[in-house]
């Protein structure tokens, strides 16, 4: 633990737990942030802590915010999260209105604080679900903003940079660089709608993208299913 | 009240007053938003709410933050704020970390819940303090980002525009534009270290620039001074 500071946001699911992976093995170190924004289940949380453990998170910090104050969401509101299958042009109501700005907006503060000036995030634009704000050209803009947030923006110092290092790959190809660094998925969670314990619906859409990658990547699903 | 929706975000102050005058001019109807972030007094929060009133808001929504959680700024830690002038080149201790990043973002989350594509800002450019992320090239990346980061950005809808009609006021300007709007500016409060019952302490960096712009304006401070 004496490489640089990093950032890396932490939601207890699969990619951002390869992300994680990926940053240790770049030589930072980890510094995890999650967050407690209304979500129905705790479950999310407690994967993200056991990411951040199995990761050797140098710290794992839990801000509150309360999305629900806004509403416009099904992750967030008392509305049925979709179990049928999503229309692929359309974006989904699971999506949560500026989530990544403001999560990436609370890394940036972290950041600016440790003297850091890398954040990573697990967003991809392939498996994307159809979110705004996992696009590449959003990101590249948050970071474009980012450098003129700061007080490195005043003083000449390094420009804080997002990294995305899964941003073009498939949620198979995401997988197999997992296994590769050892990531442990029976860890993580994605689904969307999971039973108190922890098990996964096995039929929401994050629930779907995850088992298609792991039947593409020909690798076997640790995933626990309800 | 049948204009358009608009987020103004409304810390209380001088500046914030004015600008929330200046959008229900241009015909919006006032969505107020301020933030509870660790500041150490309720001062500012009752100010805020005080101006929401006498402005007619339609709403006015305090979303708790935790800046402390990352510390880094006289404003939110325990450490002296500055009483005796500052160092005209150096960004002050009173910075807090992205703050206008974070509040930004929570902002364009709510326009985008209310189909508001408006957000108001009291920053400015001359009397910044010298704070990074009141420069007009900072909130003009804010908004390209803001842009991307919406359902409007794949809906193909109206962009979000971030106004901020204060960036080249000077205190002096703001404070002639808002009393020719109205503004009662004995509801609101500057300073960076209030009484417990809402008194200016005077002699903070705040507390200079707004004695300053009142003597430039030419017009009575109705600030109530320790």
């Amino acid at each position: 633990m004496s490489g640089r500071a990093a950032v890396v946001l932490l939601s207890g699911g699969l990619d951002s737990a390869t992300v994680a992976a990926l940053a240790r093995r770049a030589g930072f170190d980890v510094h995890a942030m999650s967050f407690r924004y209304g979500q129905r289940h705790a479950v999310e949380l407690e994967a993200a802590a056991r990411v951040a453990e199995r990761v050797v998170a140098r710290q794992h910090r839990v801000v509150d915010i309360d999305l629900r104050a806004f509403g416009g969401s099904a992750l967030t509101d008392d509305i049925d999260v979709p179990k049928d299958g999503v229309d692929p042009d359309a974006i989904p109501i699971t999506y949560v209105p500026a989530r990544n700005t403001i999560f990436l907006s609370f890394a940036l503060a972290w950041a600016e604080v440790l003297g850091a000036t890398d954040i990573f995030i697990g967003v991809n634009a392939l498996d994307y679900s159809g979110y705004p704000d996992c696009r590449p050209e959003y990101l590249a803009a948050f970071e474009t903003m980012a450098q003129l947030a700061t007080k490195a923006a005043i003083e000449g110092t390094a420009p804080v940079h997002i990294h995305a290092p899964l941003i073009d790959m498939t949620k198979a190809e995401i997988i197999r660089c997992g296994t590769d660094l050892g990531v442990d998925y029976s860890t993580t969670i994605s689904c969307y709608d999971p039973t108190a314990d922890g098990r996964a619906c096995g039929r929401c859409d994050s629930c779907r993208l995850r088992q298609k990658g792991f039947a593409e990547a020909g690798l076997a699903d640790p995933t626990r299913y309800a």
